[in-house]
């Protein structure tokens, strides 16, 4: 079988190195807003009985750098957010910029061909590599644009929304 | 100066189809969204005084297929939502429809190269043509994410984030 790059189904949409990049500005962009909300509001305030927003800056915290890992490991370890208990906003930002130069680590470890390949991430999501990692970034733009409404019902003006870097 | 295949900065992430079909699956679900909407709160309800999820959808609908056109045909017309009115769910609806087929018409006339150029989008957003056609997509689960909290907010539960096709 040959393949060319001008194949529709094969022509590049983008890099692998473009991708992280995107992915860093979109978690700057969670990192203001997890910034933006006054401590006591970022553990306790809500709309709707949803999750406070540390809740979910927890949840982004324990599946990006943990998932890439298992990726890079082939490790199908359960997913697991017990293992983080921020008390502070402080400890959140702090945990959040150490995941930063983890995923960097471990993304860069994953090649080409193996983006293509399935994996059974956290031993329960069996998809190829590259839509799990788009996952990952959908999910952390959903939960953000939740958390855009509950700045926004506290009264804050959120970060404008394509400042990244 | 030569590149190969496994150079970081130039190896695939994904392919165009694959981002195409990515993209898809995000408004098949933003369509659910929408439909889970009863007629009158879709176009009055809101939270903290932000947009009701009628004028999101009418945004998204005017940002992709016109921006397409835009990107494939060079032309640098500005962003315009006044053109589409709707005044029931149905009309968005079916709107909703149409740009699908628009869309898929006109991402499949992009080229690889191209994706890589500079465009200077509605002649005000001069990005290469990938990081355009991310932010769409990010723009729309953004919006859609805040439309889960409008949908919980009226004691309705939102379709899973996960189901796609």
């Amino acid at each position: 079988m040959t393949t060319t790059a001008t194949t529709p189904a094969t022509k590049q949409f983008m890099s692998s190195a473009q991708l992280l990049e995107h992915w860093q500005g979109h978690r700057n962009l969670t990192r203001r807003v997890i910034d933006a909300f006054p401590e006591k509001e970022l553990f306790e305030f809500s709309v709707a009985g949803m999750r406070p927003f540390a809740k979910l800056a927890v949840e982004l915290i324990s599946i990006a750098g943990p998932a890439l890992k298992g990726i890079t490991e082939k490790n199908m370890d359960a997913y697991n957010e017990e293992g983080f208990n921020p008390t502070t906003k402080e400890d959140i930002l702090k945990k959040w910029d150490e995941e930063t130069e983890v995923i960097n680590h471990y993304f860069n470890q994953i090649s080409e061909e193996r983006m293509q390949e399935n994996f059974n991430l956290f031993g329960q999501y069996e998809f190829p590599v590259y839509q799990n990692i788009l996952y990952f970034i959908d999910n952390e733009i959903h939960h953000r644009g939740q958390g855009y409404v509950y700045l926004r019902s506290l009264g804050i003006e959120p970060p404008f929304f394509w400042e990244r870097f």
